[in-house]
């Protein structure tokens, strides 16, 4: 759960080990200015969207010269997808502390309540999982910095929830879980994409329903 | 099934009756001068991808001044939308005759076939699914030219063969069906979506696993 046992995303490097060194006083203004930047990214992504966002405009909000954003990340698309990346964890503390607080213990009840909060945290405001969709991202940033590819955390959360099936009695193999689990993920993708990308369908409500639907299906086929 | 039932896409205005008029001469030039566009167009985002598209570069293949595509398309993402749309037709196609060859006659090794076909047409150069992907495309084109939003003809033809499998038996309804065939294009769109975003999984060969693997999944539950 890569996403997660790191600390603040973007700052891994600094507190890796368990007795992490006191950062040096340059190191700390580092991370502040890069903080602003973050920050600032973050709020216009998701007042604006992404697609209006630009190097000036963050430096306006952040109150530094564009040009200052080159001297703390290697280029524009290193702010963005640290920005996104934290837009992703945002979302999966929404989902964890929203399950923590769900009575029901059953597992298809809470994937169920998993899939409702995924695709409401997304859609009440669509710019939150639109930079997953632009192609003007290149998220090869995270293979580049982590060795492996990015991932919303909400997969693995949806993979906790999964992981407490009771394999033997539904005849699955631990691989069936994994394509399940995968499966579910395309769902909330698609379903995110189609809405915030083509307007189908129509309203939240209706794509909730189909959502949970589909998820409903789903468990439903598993015995 | 609309993109089917039309003529030459972009052309379906013009021989919508079962009894077209004789197009004028007129109109037969602007159709021609369109063609060139288009073909220019798609041969363009086949062999260095929509990203690179521009009207300049389809004006010089095309053997006209950029300009005068406006005298034929609304604007650029009219032609952008009415090629992409062509591409998809021939996605299509290309399942269309692949399946019609296929022996076997069982709905499930159809529909394995089927999803095979589609991730192998748009594998074997991404440059092919990769408009549908593109957020700089505005798809709402469709929607104002149709009164419905762009569906790939894939779909059509998954509900086509997943239409035969006996619901009664399956204790399936006629929404299972629905939710079924929207699950399985799930599938394929987020697949295709990751493997040319992000490179995951690796290989052509891989992809052709896990999807094939996923598809049997969904089709072995349902009994």
């Amino acid at each position: 759960m890569d996403h997660w046992k790191r600390g603040a995303p973007g700052e891994a490097g600094a507190f890796k080990s368990s007795h992490p060194p006191k950062p040096s006083a340059k190191e700390l203004k580092r991370l502040r200015v890069r903080r602003h930047f973050l920050d600032a990214a973050k709020t216009l992504i998701l007042t604006d969207g992404l697609d209006q966002l630009s190097t000036k405009r963050i430096g306006e909000m952040a109150g530094y010269s564009y040009a200052t954003i080159y001297n703390y990340f290697e280029n524009y698309n290193e702010l963005v997808c640290e920005a996104v990346e934290e837009l992703a964890l945002e979302c999966g503390e929404f989902v964890t502390e929203s399950l923590a607080d769900f009575p029901q213990a059953g597992v298809k009840d809470r994937v169920l309540e998993l899939a409702r909060l995924m695709v409401l945290w997304n859609t009440e405001n669509v710019n939150r999982y639109y930079p997953f969709l632009s192609t003007q991202v290149d998220f090869s940033y995270f293979f580049a910095r982590d060795g492996e590819h990015f991932f919303h955390p909400a997969y693995r959360l949806l993979l906790e929830e999964l992981s407490r099936l009771d394999l033997e009695t539904l005849e699955m193999s631990q691989e069936d879980l994994a394509t399940l689990t995968d499966i579910l993920a395309y769902v909330f993708h698609s379903k995110l994409h189609f809405f915030i990308r083509y307007g189908v369908p129509r309203t939240q409500v209706e794509l909730l329903d189909e959502v949970c639907r589909e998820v409903s299906f789903l468990l439903g086929r598993l015995g």
